[in-house]
């Protein structure tokens, strides 16, 4: 039996694998419509997150599967006492697989010492978020049929930002992949994202400030939300927040074939004129993370001696 | 691909064809226990309503389908400031049809904008509830076996009660209804729906403020609350409040077919000594609320497409 | 139709037979995974209780049926004002058996009053739990292979807790089950446990303080939590607090074969290195409850006249 805490605990044969899986399922829904008869998924949000519950919860219905579990924490047992080892006990006599989403880093990895079945990271504080990743894999590869050779700009909070940082993480995994990380210099990805993972991977990347600049040279643009309290200062974010905003006007320049994602939820970071651009890939993420989802958990549950197929 | 925010997007024949369906539905259960299955409901609650939410989940189960969603905004990329056209674009990769419910009017219509599915008004705010009204509509033609030639009486709060409204737009459509307004002269209909709607229908109508008067010649008797704040002192508010308490005795007079209904929940409008009249029929209207939502989700599905039957 | 609010509402044979379906349950799973398709079950929690609902959820998926519900009663009409009886009679319309959970004692035996479909007391207040209590049953049945010839120590605060009077209760209708009482003075069971219950039903007890002096006698050990207010004073809970904590080393003089039982959730009451012990069974215990239910859901129905098998 396996889990899935990291992105980086899989191989990339491993995620190659998933992706060739979630491919099939979009080519034949109809073959994978009953995988799951008789299984149940529990979502154990213990902080809220709608949109990764649904898709979860779709993605196990669409394998034939139910559904139980809770969707924030105020009506758990954990506000009795009780630790999480134990709760995830208890659910593992109620389902065959887990999805787990917890305010605290590290929380899933200790649910994972007491569970009789697999878990998934949903989501653990600031740390991880590997579904996510897997979503964003699916998008760039059903978009450009590969997942190296591509230069990726990411922009907006790079320093905070959790998916990010597991994207540059995954990402460098492959060959050629040129990272142009857009930001303004206080929220440019932390150190260790440069000295740890950027630099041992040999991966080529560049830091700027510019989102115009550098538009005519990505293929896939990668867009997160700066938070107005994430800037040093007021005169700081009035300085800044245009730059990172994106509209029609600055994909001018872009690419024919560029590719544009964000995790969603979006504020204002993209402007509602870009979703009918055909270039303008984020609602297909969303639905991609159906897909992978119904991969991941049918991978887990085989794995898990729990399903053949 | 359709959808239903208010029940005049619905011609005559489509209500009638949508009764006939839900008749048949009530006839021939097992004929529908597969219709939808494979497919979902998302049930998109921004605002809690246990009994619209219960009747919606009822129905779709009932199809053979599945249900996921959330039933209170608290746990939403709302509180992150995304859009409601967003949300409901997103949610549209995850289900087939979507049931929403909103504090605002009009919010259903905006995310009409961007939905890949058919969306379904389950209330929004004080404008529209249509389903509510379909119910209405399909219980009076179960108890009656027509929607024209009736003498319906309308007791309570006019003035704000949403669902009186919504009625009386869809039943003056029909031949030969007479409309009674039972209230307190504060609380009777707004200036707008005499002129704009009864007046124009050429529907008969009369406001009166005692429902014991009137009581032998109602076909129909529509219950509604009285909300204490309501009135603009307590000295109204003592002077009227038993005088729209339905009970035995002032049932005394009334028609032995007399068909007595309420939106639910009550608080004290109804003694609970009718509940075993015969004539009482509003919780057998809850359950018509199930059989007409069937219908509905089945029709709708249909004109997008997405099923056939 | 009947209901499930107490355990004493059964017969002894009545029990034996649920346990009896339970087991073959356990032993056929897949004998049963159709046999409530297309039936549903509500659960109307009042007050959350993750561990219940989920077992209840669980144990209907098992079965083929759906669920539907909420599980926190801020987001019903309770909040408007509706009785209980309304609620129930509502939701009766939209599933085939409800499973109910309420703050107040007796709120159950009231919903029964106007329901069309079988109640099942899922906790009410401080009275009864007999779900938990046909959990427990099931657990020593399949543990020890018998209800009678036990016995059985009941530890922890066995003044204020529900499940321990419960399973007294139930208990002592069995032959030859001796009873071990074991908390601090004033913990011990309410004096109407001793004079209408233990006495009147001729089982053998004894009131003890320590724990370690009678574990080499016990067949069955069920602790309970003690809860730090409910000690009389600080210098009483530091007195007494780990002497009611089963580790390890308090189990070195216990029979190899003792079944070590607690209703979840825990605290520190158990320590986490007696998980491991062959003799722990309280996750076990779980399992069960999901089994049980099934068990109790199945003849609920049958009895009702809802379902055959």
């Amino acid at each position: 039996m396996r889990h899935l805490l990291d992105t980086t605990d899989l191989t990339l044969e491993e995620i190659d694998d998933m992706i060739a899986l979630a491919t099939d399922i979009i080519e034949n829904k109809q073959k994978y419509a009953h995988v799951c008869d008789g299984k149940k998924l529990a979502t154990l949000f213990f902080e809220p997150s709608t949109r990764t519950r649904l898709s979860f919860e779709a993605a196990m219905y669409e394998l034939g599967g139910n559904v139980l579990g809770f969707s924030s924490a105020d009506s758990t047992s954990a506000s009795k006492g009780e630790t999480v080892e134990d709760t995830v006990r208890m659910v593992s006599n109620y389902a065959d697989i887990i999805a787990m989403r917890h305010p605290l880093e590290g929380a899933p990895r200790v649910a994972t010492t007491r569970t009789l079945v697999p878990i998934i990271n949903a989501g653990d504080g600031g740390h991880a978020h590997p579904t996510q990743t897997l979503t964003d894999l699916l998008t760039i590869y059903r978009e450009k049929g590969k997942l190296g050779d591509i230069t990726i700009g990411l922009c907006g909070d790079l320093k905070f930002g959790r998916t990010v940082h597991s994207l540059i993480k995954a990402m460098c995994r492959y060959k050629n992949v040129k990272f142009v990380l857009i930001a303004p210099k206080e929220l440019q990805v932390p150190d260790y994202i440069i000295s740890d993972v950027l630099i041992p991977s040999g991966a080529e990347y560049v830091q700027v400030e510019s989102l115009e600049d550098v538009m005519p040279t990505l293929d896939v643009l990668y867009m997160t939300r700066i938070q107005r309290e994430r800037f040093f200062s007021e005169e700081e974010y009035l300085k800044h927040k245009d730059a990172y905003i994106l509209d029609l006007k600055k994909l001018d320049n872009a690419k024919k074939d560029l590719t544009i994602m964000h995790p969603l939820p979006r504020v204002n970071e993209i402007s509602t004129d870009v979703d009918d651009d055909p270039r303008a890939k984020y609602f297909e993420q969303a639905l991609n993370g159906k897909y992978i989802r119904m991969a991941l958990i049918m991978t887990l549950l085989k794995w898990g001696g729990n399903l053949e197929y």
